[in-house]
C-alpha cells in the first residue's frame, strides 16, 4: 500500500476531513427523499437557451480569443460590465477594482492565502458559511464566532471581539447562509463604524443580495464604508466585496467575483496566478454574452418570483405542519430558512428519522465554528431547489419526525424526577 | 489611501511579486512584434467547430445538471475516458486515481497545499517551470534545483539531493518547459529507482506528453515506478502524474487532471473544495462531447503535424541565420526550443536588442529556483503559436541582435587587457 504519501502531509493539509454535510446529503441522494439539505439552485430557472445562443456567438466570433489563456484578473470586458453593474448599488467601481475569480469559494481561498497567518483571530458570525470556515482555517485562522439574531449580527456583542484584535471579519449581510437573516440597516451602520475604529478590515460576501423577495434593498457594508467615513471611493475602504454568477445564472460555470482596492485586487491576482492562472477565458465570455443587454435582470426577476414562491409555500406548510415549539426565521430573500428546534430535540438524531420519513435538511452545528453544541439545536432548510408541491410534503413529512422527537423529548423530561426520585 | 490593507498581508504572500516573464511578454505585446514569448497553443488547432457542436448538445441534453453544482472529484464520464485514456500509455488508472482540476496549474496548488511545509525541500530540474515554483513556493518550499542536460535531469546529480532528503521532486519529463528535452529512458529507470530507494515521491508532470514530433514514445515515470519496483498497481506507488487539456484541446477551458493513489486523490479533492467547490461542471460536460469516439486523437494527430512543421521552421531558421556560438536544444515535442547564447551575451540586454528589431523571447533567468546567473546565458523560444513564416523572419530579425551583443562582447572582451595593462 501507498504508505509513502500519508507520512509526507503537510501539517494543514492533516486535519482535513470531509465534512459532515457531504456525508449526510450523499445518504439522502435517493430519488424517493425530498432533500432540504443542499444550497443548490433550481434547475428550472437555468436560462438554457440563452447560454447555448451565447457559446455559439462567442465560438463563431471570438473562437480564438475564447478558448487560448487569458489575462489573470479576467476578461476586461466582463470587469467592465461588473464594474458598471455594482454602481446600481451604490458601489462605485471601476475595472482596477474587480477581479474574476473561479466561484466566490476561490475568492475565499485567495483571501485566506493574501491574509491569514497561523493563529490569527477571523471574527465570524455565529452560524456562519461552512466553506468560508473551510477556506481560511486551511491557513491557521482561529475563529471568533459572534452570535446573530433575526436582524444578523449582533452588533452589540460584536465590540469586545474587534477590541481584542482581529486579522478580519467576515460577514453575510443578506440573507445569510444557513440562517436566512438579513443584517438591518442600523447594525450595518454600526458594523462599518465599529470596524473602522478597531481596524479590522470586512469581508462582504453578498451572493444572494439580488434575489431579495420583499421589503428594501439595504445598502452594503461597502458602501456604508465609504459613505460614513467619507473615502472618496468605495473600492478604496475596509471592505472587500463579494459576489457571484452562481445564483443568479448558473453555479456549473464557477464565476465570481470580488471587488476591492486596486492594490489588494493587483496582490489577490499574483496569487491567482500560482493558484489557476486564470478563470476560463471560454466561460468569462460565454457569462458576458448571456448577461449583456439587460438579460441578467429580467433573468433575476424570474428567479425571484420562482424562489418568493417556494419560501412561501415553506412558510405556510411549517406554520400548518409544525408544533408551535418551534421557531424559524423569515428571509426576504436568499435560499435558506432557519429552524429552531424545539428544547430537548437534538437535529442530528433528527436526521435520522427525517430520512425514514423520506426527508433531509442540514443540521446546523456544521455552520458553527465553535460552539457546535449550539447549532445542534438548529437545521437549515433549502427552499430554491425542490419544487413547491415538494416542499409542502416534505415539510409535512419533517413535522412528523418533529413531532416524534418532541414526544420522546417530554417522555424523557417526565421520566427524569421519578429516576432522580 | 487604503494602507489598511497592505499591513495586513500574510507572511507568504508579502513577498509575492509580478514575474519578470509577465512584465516583458507585456512590452512585446505590439503588433509588429514577433513574439516567441509566451506559452500559447497555437489558435489555428483551436477545434472551434467541434466545441459549438459539444455546447449545443450538452446544453440540449444535460442543460439543468451541466449548469449545476457538481461532485469535487470531477464529472464521473470524463473521469472513466481519462483513466481509460491512460491505460494506453500503461497507466494503470479507475475512476478513483483521477481528480479533475482547473488547469495542472490548480494540481500544483493543491499538491503544494497537500505537501510543503515552511522549509521543506522540494527537488526541481534547473531550468524547470516557473509556474510550478509559484506554486509550490508560496507554502515556503526551498528549492533543490538538479541541472539538466539534452537527455533531461542529470541523474548523476540527484542521488546526493535526494540522499539528503526532500519532500518530493517535481519533473518535466517530456519535452521540458523550458528547455524542451527529455528524460531519457535510461535515465527515468534510475529516478524512480533513485526516489524509491530515498523514499521521495515524485511529481511527475506531462501537459506535452502526446505532442511528440519524432521518436518513441518512453514510459512515463508512474509506469516505471509500478514495473520497476513490482506494485500492483500504477496508482498504488511513488509518483503522482499531471497531465491537460491545455495542449491538446485549448487552454482557455482550464481542464486538467491528476492521476494518484486514491487516498491522494480524496484528499486533494478535500482540498479542493475549499478551493473552489469543483471544476466548472458545463466545461467539463463540454470537453466530454469534444473528446468522446476518438475525436482527440484525431485531433492530436493534426496538432502534431502543425508543430511539428514549426519546430522544424525554427530549428532551420536556427541553422541559417544564427552564428556558430550559439547552442540549441533539438525538441522531439512540445513547444519551446532553449538557446545557449554565446559566451559574454545576457539575455536581458539581447532582450532589449531583439524588441527593437521586432522580436521577443524570454530569458531564461526566469525558470532557474536559483543561480539565475546561469538563466542569463539563455532564452526560451516557442514555436507552436507564431506562422512558420513568422518563425523564420523572428529568427533572422533575433539573428541580427545576438549577432550585435557578439560583436560588442568580443570588442569589451578585447578592450580588457589594455584596461588591465
Amino acid at each position: 500500500m501507498s504508505t509513502i504519501w500519508g507520512s509526507r502531509y503537510a501539517h494543514r493539509a492533516q486535519g482535513v476531513q470531509a465534512s459532515t454535510i457531504r456525508e449526510l446529503l450523499k445518504v439522502s441522494e435517493k430519488p424517493d427523499v425530498i432533500s432540504f439539505g443542499g444550497g443548490l439552485p433550481s434547475p428550472d430557472v437555468f436560462p438554457v437557451q440563452r447560454f447555448e445562443e451565447a457559446c455559439r456567438k462567442v465560438l463563431q466570433e471570438h473562437g480564438a480569443s475564447a478558448l487560448q489563456y487569458g489575462a489573470t484578473e479576467g476578461h476586461e470586458p466582463l470587469r467592465e460590465m461588473i464594474a458598471s453593474n455594482m454602481a446600481r448599488y451604490g458601489i462605485l467601481a471601476g475595472v482596477d477594482n474587480v477581479l474574476i475569480t473561479s466561484g466566490s469559494q476561490q475568492a475565499l481561498d485567495l483571501i485566506g492565502k493574501l491574509l491569514v497567518n497561523t493563529a490569527d483571530r477571523v471574527v465570524v458570525e455565529a452560524p456562519t458559511y461552512l466553506g468560508a470556515l473551510q477556506a481560511f482555517s486551511i491557513y491557521g485562522a482561529k475563529f471568533v464566532p459572534v452570535s446573530i439574531d433575526q436582524d444578523g449580527l449582533r452588533t452589540g456583542l460584536l465590540e469586545s471581539s474587534l477590541r481584542a484584535g482581529a486579522k478580519f471579519m467576515y460577514v453575510l449581510p443578506n440573507f445569510q447562509n444557513p440562517a436566512g437573516v438579513t443584517l438591518s440597516e442600523g447594525r450595518r451602520h454600526e458594523v462599518v463604524l465599529l470596524a473602522d475604529r478597531y481596524g479590522i478590515p470586512i469581508i462582504e460576501d453578498d451572493p444572494y443580495g439580488q434575489l431579495r423577495y420583499e421589503g428594501d434593498h439595504l445598502p452594503p457594508l461597502i458602501v456604508l464604508d465609504r459613505e460614513n467615513l467619507r473615502r472618496k471611493d468605495a473600492s478604496m475602504g475596509n471592505v472587500v466585496y463579494l459576489s457571484t454568477f452562481s445564483k443568479t445564472l448558473a453555479p456549473g460555470i464557477r464565476l465570481a467575483w470580488v471587488v476591492a482596492p486596486p492594490e489588494v485586487v493587483r496582490k489577490l491576482a499574483l496569487l491567482k496566478q500560482g493558484v489557476d492562472l486564470h478563470t476560463s477565458s471560454f466561460i468569462q465570455y460565454v457569462a458576458y454574452e448571456v448577461t449583456r443587454d439587460g438579460f441578467l435582470d429580467e433573468h433575476v426577476k424570474r428567479i425571484r418570483a420562482v424562489y418568493r414562491e417556494r419560501r412561501d409555500v415553506m412558510l405556510d406548510s411549517l406554520q400548518e405542519f409544525f408544533p408551535p415549539e418551534a421557531a424559524w426565521t423569515h428571509p426576504q430573500g436568499g435560499l435558506f430558512l432557519w429552524v429552531t428546534l424545539p428544547e430537548g430535540i437534538d437535529s442530528h438524531d433528527l436526521f435520522q428519522s427525517a430520512l425514514k420519513q423520506g426527508v433531509a435538511f442540514v443540521p446546523g452545528d456544521s455552520f458553527y465554528a465553535a460552539n457546535h453544541h449550539e447549532g445542534r439545536r438548529h437545521m437549515r432548510l433549502n427552499f430554491s431547489k425542490p419544487a413547491p408541491e415538494e416542499i409542502r410534503e416534505g415539510i409535512r413529512r419533517l413535522s412528523i419526525a418533529v413531532k416524534q422527537h418532541l414526544r420522546i423529548s417530554r417522555e424523557t423530561a417526565e421520566a427524569v424526577p421519578e429516576i432522580a426520585g
